[in-house]
């Protein structure tokens, strides 16, 4: 019985999460839940998994579901806020916190529960991009598994299964090239919020659709990566392969590749990730090799895609530019699914904040928050024109 | 320091197992070798190598070799037949016998190794094929591994390390579909030695060849995988992947598939079966997916290739069967290498010999070999013409 808080609980991979956890009911206990403003949806998840504890991170969603819960005597506590957030993910009884809140609100959390020593099933890209060291580091000395919950990293990590990390040559992480695949730069110049966020294989939410598109998403991997296995920049390499059925894969010293596939279902990293070291019966569909289009593999375009090359760049100087980047994206991506920038802006913006901010190449935490807070305002003020 | 013997030294396998012992000759030590008649070959072996034994199963061949060595003074022991790949099969010094011979010889020094605790690097088919459940349950007994030499069961094998055999689903073996794919029936029948060896991906024997224009070569490895990997018939999927570049597949109960891939090199399979659990430096050429061809998957035409299809339905029955339709297809194939038998009477003479033989569902190794020799000897009666 695994005794898990999850994180974000209302949305993508939260859901997801509760839909695996749903289907192995008898082996799991959920004790907390957080949640950012939507209290209508939390409500019916309260009454289907009883949780203990519920964190609002908005006070005033929070109070009017306290109410709500006092009118039906729920035994539920609900609590508010980064402190609310920060009990849940620390509490003693639990095993495992599920991070699958989206943004840099889900560092602080992270690093809390890991230094109470709870295994993280890790959704939340901006940890390990923004504070990768500090993150791998705190793991290290607590002993604490970070599981990775997404399809690339879900792949490497069962790829690495049986294996030395020291017999890794490479980290092969498959793209499916985004909506744009093929494009020109000329033809990027007028893409619209409603082009970017219509994926060809992943049904996910706004923001990483965007980053998708423009191959940013890929980047933010390639720094997880290789914070999470510990493997340099140069032994990782990005393969475009545009039907996702491939999810990534590991090249050992001895010239062997072994790989991962399923059919694009984020429910299967999810499951692995809180049942390792356990495999549990498929909650996904199975893959069908004799009626399966082709396989294909090419490199990706960084010439026309430049998110990917900046993110590799921000990965490779380290220290708080992948935070500067990450935070110049987030909010210029937000800009634009709001109309307020054009599309190649994102990029440019991102260029600009890694040449204004000051390379600081050994961050502490509160640094790393401090320039994250000041790169999102710098942004903010120059380019949210009403 | 790994002490060998190498069974079958100047096959194919055997040639490669030297040629990957070679770029790391500080870690193996030979101690036997053997060959069937080419007393030639072997001499540059012994000089290179020197090995303690040497067991020709020629004994001429061994007499002339016993001359050459004493002339030019080498210690090397020289023995023959049977009793000698038994006696270097079995030393107490060595620690792995790599079994590269071809054929039914190399039944009975395997299992006398496994009796003796070696671990066994198996390259040959027919262990496995007509003896799996004695030979298995003799490597259970003394607690040895047997580690498979062959580009599909090396690929499985990769796809199982750290992973729950309980967890497998399914095995995927994966089939380049030989020469002949995509012909029909018609087109079967004129088909000439001189086309049947030609094969499109691996650089192999002339009756391996053979069999992978059967497709017999796919029916003898389900076989192979059933009893290596102790999963059911109905769990092991044939995949035509003409590519050959994912050499197997293991699909795990939740879905998620784990494929190992590589450069059609069968030293890699060597190399991972003679260090393993280690990984050592390539030998091999790396796959370039940026410059790679599509993959592709599709249904076996067992219609078509019914040497498929027969190699399963004697994989069912198990006991003698596999024996039956093993021998049968060896002096079939030689037959038709020997321009002797038609093409498609290969299949026609593997399914006399199914139903003229008695099924004895529980043999032992006496009755195994016997009816090895007995389908041979009627083979050869019937259809050697001169």
């Amino acid at each position: 019985m695994k005794k898990l808080t999850i994180l974000g609980v209302t949305g993508s991979i939260g859901t997801q999460t509760l839909d695996v956890i749903r289907s192995d009911i008898k082996n799991f206990i959920i004790i907390g839940i957080s949640a950012n403003t939507n209290y209508e949806k939390i409500i019916p998840i309260i009454e289907e998994f009883k949780p203990k504890y519920v964190a609002m991170m908005d006070e005033e969603a929070s109070l009017k579901l306290k109410k709500h819960c006092a009118l039906k005597k729920y035994p539920t506590e609900i609590l508010h806020g980064l402190d609310g957030l920060n009990y849940i993910s620390t509490l003693p009884e639990v095993d495992l916190v599920v991070t699958s809140v989206v943004g840099m609100i889900g560092l602080v959390p992270t690093i809390k529960a890991i230094n109470s020593g709870k295994d993280i099933a890790l959704a939340n890209k901006e940890t390990l991009v923004a504070a990768g060291e500090l993150v791998m580091e705190a793991a290290k000395k607590n002993n604490v598994n970070i599981l990775p919950v997404d399809s690339e990293h879900g792949a490497i990590f069962q790829c690495l299964q049986g294996n030395k990390l020291e017999n890794v040559n490479k980290i092969i992480i498959t793209a499916s090239g985004g909506p744009f695949r093929g494009k020109s730069r000329q033809e990027l110049i007028g893409i619209r919020p409603e082009d970017a966020i219509k994926h060809p294989k992943w049904n996910m939410g706004k923001k990483i659709s965007v980053d998708s598109s423009t191959l940013m998403n890929k980047g933010l991997e390639v720094i997880e990566a290789h914070w999470l296995f510990g493997v340099d920049y140069e032994n990782i390499q990005v393969v475009v392969h545009p039907q996702s059925v491939i999810h990534s894969m590991v090249e050992y010293i001895d010239g062997s590749i072994i790989a991962q596939m399923s059919s694009t279902d984020m429910r299967l990293p999810i499951q692995y990730a809180i049942n390792y070291p356990k495999r549990n019966i498929a909650v996904i569909d199975k893959l069908d090799f004799y009626n399966m289009s082709s396989l294909t593999f090419e490199k990706p375009d960084s010439d026309t895609f430049k998110c990917l090359k900046l993110a590799l760049k921000a990965g490779k100087m380290g220290g708080n530019m992948p935070a500067i980047m990450n935070a110049a994206n987030e909010v210029a991506v937000a800009l634009f699914l709001d109309y307020k920038i054009k599309y190649l802006q994102i990029e440019d913006i991102i260029e600009k904040c890694m040449d204004k901010f000051d390379h600081n190449i050994k961050p502490n935490l509160e640094e790393i928050l401090d320039v994250d807070l000041k790169v999102r305002e710098y942004v903010k003020n120059n380019y949210d024109k009403e």
